[in-house]
C-alpha cells in the first residue's frame, strides 16, 4: 500500500473523526483509527462502541487495505507538521511509514480484525434539517438531561416526530424542556432517544450546512458533508412527559431575564449547599428573592421589579436549576406561569418565532420553615 | 462601624488580594480576608502563611475595626454586582451587613484574633526595578525550578546581587538558567531564594510600573502601587551553580530556534515514556534528531539544516527539557556549545541586549545503546 496526502488535508480529516476516540477505555483497540484504503478513497473511522465517526478523502492508491493505527499519535504527528506532502506506506513488521522531505516516522499498527464493526444505518428514509436548527434545538434542551443512570431513558434527548412537528424533549424529573419545530414535513410518528455523549459530540460537529438524518430501531446516523456520525439509541420508553405539563397556571409573572438571572447568580452564593434553595415571594409588581446558608451564617434578599398578576405566593426552587433555565431561555423577557407552591411552574419566552415553540418546566421545592 | 464604597472599586481591591487565599488549607481561617478599617483606610489582607497580599483604599469611616470575612464569598458577591454604592455595617451576632438599593446581604464574620500576623519587612534599604524587567526575568527562568522537595533551595528562584549585577538563577540539577541584568546599581552582595508559589503569584501581579523591593533575612516585600506582596524566603544555601557551568565548550552549532523547536515537539510524541530521550547526531551543517518508543513500536528521525563546527557527535537529551529551553530562549537563532556526550551543554541566544545576559545549561542523558 502506498499513497500521498497533503498534511493539512489529512489533519482536517483526522480532526473530524477523533472526537469518537475514547480518552479512557478498558478496550485499548478503541484508542485507534481504523484506516481503510478502498477504491481510491482513504476512509478513517473511530468508535467508542456508543458513537462512531467516519470520514473520507480521495487519494491515489492502488491496493486496498485496512489497518488499525494509534489515533492520538497519528493525529498529533500530522497536526504538528507544517504543510507538506506525506508519503504513506506499510512496511514489514506492522509498521506504517510516513515520509516527508525532512523526516521519517514509523508507527506500529495492528490488524483490523479486532476493531469493532461500525453499525450501518439504512438510507431508505431521509430527514433533512439545517445544521443551525439542529444545533439550536440541542443548545436549548441538552442541559436538562438526567445525570443519573437509574432511569436510562431520561439520560438522553428525546427526538419525537409527531404529526408534522419535530420535538426535542429533555427532563431529569426536576425540570423539563420541550423545543418544537412546527410545520416540519415528516410522515413518521415515532420517538427516538439519543444518548448524552452523542448529543454533546454532535453539537460540536454541526455547522450551518444541512444534515441528513437516517434512523433505524437501534441507531441514528447524521451525514454532514463527507462526515458520518452514528450513535446507538437508548432502547427504552420515554416517560409520558405531556401529562406533567400543567394546562392552566393562572398566576402570571413577566420579568426581564437579565434582572432575574444576575440576582439568581448572587443567590447561588448564599444558597445552602444542602438545600440549594431560593425563595420567591411574589407580590403585585414585585419579586423578592431570598437565600440563606445557616451553616455559614449568611443570607441575602433582593427585590426585583416585575409585572405580576395573581395571588401573593411564596414558592421555593433549586437555585442552580433556575440559573440553568434562565441561561437557556434566550429571550429578553420571560413569563413564569404558576399555580401553587407545590405545582409545576412553566417558563416561556415572551416572544418567539411562528415556527417554533419553547417551554421550560420547573418543579418547586418545599420551603424550609 | 459603617462605610460606603463603590462596588467596582472594591472588586478591584479584592481581586488584587485574593491570589494569596489558599484554595485548600488545613487552617480554615486562611480562607478569609482580614478586613481592617484604620484611620479612614480600608485595608484588605490575605495569607497562606508562605505569601501574603495587602492592599488598601480610602473610605469615609469613623471607628477603627478588624474582622475576618470569608474571602471567596465576599469577592464573588461583589464581582457579581452591577456598579452600585454598597453600604457596609457590622450588625449584632458577628454579621457583616451589605446594603444596596435593591438588596441586603449578611455575611458571618469572625474575630481577627485567630488570623496569623502578616510579616513586616523593614523599608530601610530599597531596590527599584521596572515591572517589565522583573517579569521578563521570571518568565525566562521560572520553568527550571525543581519540583522535588529533596533539596529545598532548588525549589525556588535565586535572586543574587553581585558586584553591580542582578542575577536570577534556577536549576533542578538537569538544567540551569542564569539571567543577568548588568550595570545594576546595588551595593549588596547577597543571595535570596524566593519560593516557587511566590514567583508564580508575583508574575501575574506585575505590570509595567516600577516595583519597590525590600529585603530582610527571612522575607522579601514587593510594593506595586497600593499593593504589597510579601513572601518568606527559603532559608537554605543555594548550590554553587557557577562550578557547573563549563568555560570552554569548543563544538558550536548555530540553528534556527523554530526549526528545532517544532522538530522537538514531534519527537516528544515518539520519545519513550520511560527514557523520554531524543538523540542529536551532529555532522557538518546537519543535525539529525531521532526518538524511539520501543514499547509502542514507533520511531522518528528528522534532519535539520544548521551551522555546525566541531567533531561529529551523538548526544542524548531529555526531550521535554530541550522543549522547555527552546520555548524560553526567546530569540530567532540559538547557539549550542558542546564538549562531549557526557558533559553539560550550553545554549544561548545569538543576539541579546548589551545590558543582559541569558545562559541555559542542559545536562545530556546516556544514550540507549
Amino acid at each position: 500500500m502506498e499513497f500521498k496526502v497533503n498534511s493539512k488535508v489529512l489533519e482536517k480529516l483526522l480532526a473530524k473523526v477523533i472526537p469518537a476516540v475514547p480518552s479512557r477505555t478498558p478496550m485499548p483497540v478503541l484508542e485507534n483509527f481504523l484506516l481503510e484504503i478502498k477504491d481510491g478513497a482513504l476512509i478513517v473511522s473511530a468508535t467508542d462502541l456508543e458513537i462512531a465517526l467516519r470520514a473520507s478523502i480521495n487519494v491515489a492508491a492502488e491496493a486496498n487495505i485496512k489497518m488499525v493505527v494509534p489515533a492520538r499519535l497519528l493525529y498529533d504527528v500530522i497536526r504538528n507538521l507544517e504543510e507538506t506532502q506525506i508519503h504513506f506506506e506499510n512496511s514489514a513488521n506492522y509498521k506504517l511509514k510516513l515520509k516527508t522531505d525532512f523526516g521519517t516516522y514509523n508507527i506500529g499498527y495492528a490488524s483490523h480484525e479486532d476493531f469493532p464493526a461500525i453499525p450501518v444505518v439504512s438510507r431508505e428514509k431521509e430527514i433533512v434539517l439545517s445544521g443551525t436548527n439542529l444545533k439550536r434545538a440541542i443548545d436549548q434542551t441538552s442541559f436538562a438531561m438526567s445525570k443519573e443512570d437509574m432511569r436510562p431513558a431520561m439520560t438522553g434527548t428525546l427526538l419525537e416526530f409527531n404529526s408534522n412537528e419535530l420535538r426535542f424533549v429533555t427532563t431529569d424529573g426536576h425540570r423539563l424542556v420541550k423545543f418544537v419545530y412546527k410545520d416540519f414535513k415528516c410522515d413518521k410518528t415515532e420517538q427516538y432517544i439519543i444518548p448524552e455523549r452523542a448529543i454533546s459530540v454532535l453539537s460540536k460537529l454541526l455547522s450551518e450546512s444541512d444534515v441528513k438524518i437516517y434512523l433505524s430501531k437501534t441507531h441514528i446516523s447524521f451525514i454532514m458533508g463527507e462526515l458520518e456520525f452514528i450513535t446507538r439509541l437508548i432502547g427504552e420508553k420515554y416517560p409520558s412527559y405531556n401529562s406533567v405539563i400543567p394546562m392552566e397556571n393562572e398566576n402570571i409573572m413577566k420579568i426581564k431575564t437579565a434582572d432575574l438571572l444576575y440576582s439568581i447568580k448572587r443567590m447561588l452564593l448564599f444558597s445552602s449547599s444542602n438545600s440549594k434553595q431560593v425563595k420567591f415571594t411574589l407580590r403585585k409588581d414585585n419579586l423578592e428573592v431570598a437565600a440563606e446558608d445557616i451553616d455559614r451564617g449568611s443570607n441575602a434578599t433582593e427585590n426585583i421589579l416585575c409585572d405580576y398578576k395573581g395571588d401573593t405566593m411564596e414558592i421555593g426552587f433549586n437555585t442552580a436549576y433556575v440559573n440553568d433555565v434562565l441561561t437557556h431561555v434566550n429571550n429578553e423577557e420571560i413569563i413564569f406561569k404558576l399555580h401553587s407552591p407545590t405545582k409545576a411552574c412553566i417558563i416561556e419566552p415572551t416572544s418567539k418565532k411562528e415556527s417554533e415553540e419553547l417551554l421550560l418546566l420547573l418543579m418547586p421545592v418545599r420551603l424550609n420553615s
